[in-house]
């Protein structure tokens, strides 16, 4: 039961951010295998003044464009994240169309039992969700 | 010192959300012990475009009233954050009057010397809070 | 690559919210060592009902002015991570003038390869972030 912070600039379309949205879950259900419906997306669209960054962060130029993507999900290995930055970042580029550079992404990693929702249960032997029997 | 963020849709009174973080408040004092005083809350109302979710999740449908709530406090042990959600729960369910199938909750464990407010101390025994002597 | 979330209450200036960024940012350049170009904050101006504290917490008196931040970053000792609150209030109180008492902080901490930036990498022998070579 993963949460995703997305946050960007204020002036975007509905359709530019359903597609942010659609390109985060596809990355997560492609990576790490989470199943379609669990997805759970707040999204804060901020004034210039309220989303700092360096536009030269690197020495890589960002752009008003720039998306900061919080994950949170159960813990993963390193190779399985890094494999869930890019291909987030390959979706993004492809639709809406934001630069590489304009993507900025960390993880939180969270305990199986530190989530709750209705009908969600851990499985003992295995730490993952699984639906509760009735 | 715990944080709370609380997301839900736009439209509800502050009525409607003081009965959630009032549910959330009391939830924490009866099961973490909490001082009364000890409450610091953030809730974001969201357009229905920037809070998503599967209306469908776990075959359990989810409706517009969802809930979104993230706690933030020092460790504790699997059992006391499951009587956490579900005293929670609880209290939501009673008022506002929010459906079970309608509240996701998740928690970030912070160590104690990872907060920081004026006149607070961390007993260096228990490691809990307490307030610096004058 | 740290993260930086600030809430405080609907009504203050840009200039009053630049102060506070400034402050942060030198806060963490002077004590983490932190890049001047390595910082990303995202603001949230709230309604005073969204924005809940005791206005008595620890018997301290708290004001409508209160500021909530939570800085996310690699891990660092505790010695650290004191410093960089003690500063960052240092900083507030001298601009834009914030009282001691209305100043709320905690720390998220990440493993370094839970960020992504383009043309970040974690250099695998220290742990620390560098510019990708070409």
């Amino acid at each position: 039961m993963p949460l995703i912070n997305v946050w960007l600039r204020k002036g975007t379309t509905p359709e530019y951010r359903k597609a942010i949205s659609d390109g985060i879950h596809k990355a997560m259900m492609d990576v790490l295998k989470t199943p379609e419906d669990d997805y759970f997306q707040v999204t804060g669209e901020l004034d210039a003044e309220n989303m700092i960054f360096d536009p030269n962060y690197f020495g890589v130029p960002r752009s008003e464009k720039m998306v900061f993507i919080r994950f949170s999900f159960n813990a993963r290995p390193a190779a399985v994240k890094q494999r869930l930055f890019e291909a987030t970042a390959d979706n993004l580029v492809a639709s809406p169309g934001i630069r590489r550079e304009d993507i900025g992404m960390s993880i939180l990693e969270l305990a199986p039992e530190n989530w709750w929702a209705y009908a969600r249960t851990v499985d003992p032997d295995t730490g993952t969700d699984s639906r509760m029997s009735a």
